[in-house]
């Protein structure tokens, strides 16, 4: 249920906290008193590989990405403790997982569990949106080295 | 980091667990062990009041919600616990927050923290996605009389 009367508005010395990605990576840091307004278009678009862009927001408990893939692209399987949810704005990924395979098709979310592993093909080009809880500390950090084809 | 070796694939007992939106109600269910494949055409168009219609999808920490809002709704001031992104995917909301207006177009994103005040309305027929952790309660519950114009 709503809060009618919130505990405070803003929390004293939020203007010397640290960016949104080091909080996300900080897991001692407290939680912004201000919100944040992004354009996408202000956002870095990331080259992961020749079929992968990606561009993420981070709040301070959760991550909302934007994900571009070229038909053919391979997300090679992988998992992580943070809880994912999969909207296929536009395209169609074919997810490989629980033994299963799912295709995602436009309009459709996924919604896949804490650690459960996954791997994801892009049948055409592919816009997903991406939404992690906590924030994805690899992809804030760069040590995402399975997205960009490095061992 | 990606986990290589993750813990566990499924969980015993698993298929007796209640549905997401029960779960979420309850913060005591154990995360699910099997993904949810949900097309938004299959999940009940909720109609709050003449201006207002929303659809949600439901994990373990997160909801996502997708939000139709026609030109002029207004969303009154409320707040809640849960850390909220929105993302504007057509069309444009006026957000009263943090003592400002803030205008948020298509293709934009606010990230409003948790327990900050905020209202907002519709500057033209909006389509709006909404991720919130944890899930909201008072929606999966329809205790949100706020946005039904009930007191």
């Amino acid at each position: 249920m709503p809060e009618s009367k919130p505990k405070s508005k803003a929390k004293p010395g939020s203007k010397t906290k640290p960016p949104a990605a080091e909080r996300a990576a900080s897991k001692t840091a407290p939680a912004p008193a201000a919100p944040q307004h992004i354009p996408w278009h202000t956002v870095p678009l990331e080259d992961l590989n020749p079929l992968l862009q990606r561009q993420f927001v981070v709040g301070q408990e959760i991550m909302l990405a934007r994900i571009l893939l070229r038909k053919g692209c391979i997300v090679p399987e992988h998992s992580h403790h943070n809880e994912q949810l999969t909207y296929i704005v536009e395209g169609a990924l074919k997810f490989y997982i629980d033994g299963k395979e799912i295709v995602v098709h436009a309009g459709e979310v996924l919604c896949i569990p804490s650690s459960l592993p996954h791997k994801a093909e892009a049948m055409e080009d592919t816009v997903d949106l991406d939404v992690f809880t906590p924030p994805r500390a690899d992809w804030i950090n760069k040590t995402d080295q399975y997205l960009r084809g490095e061992k």
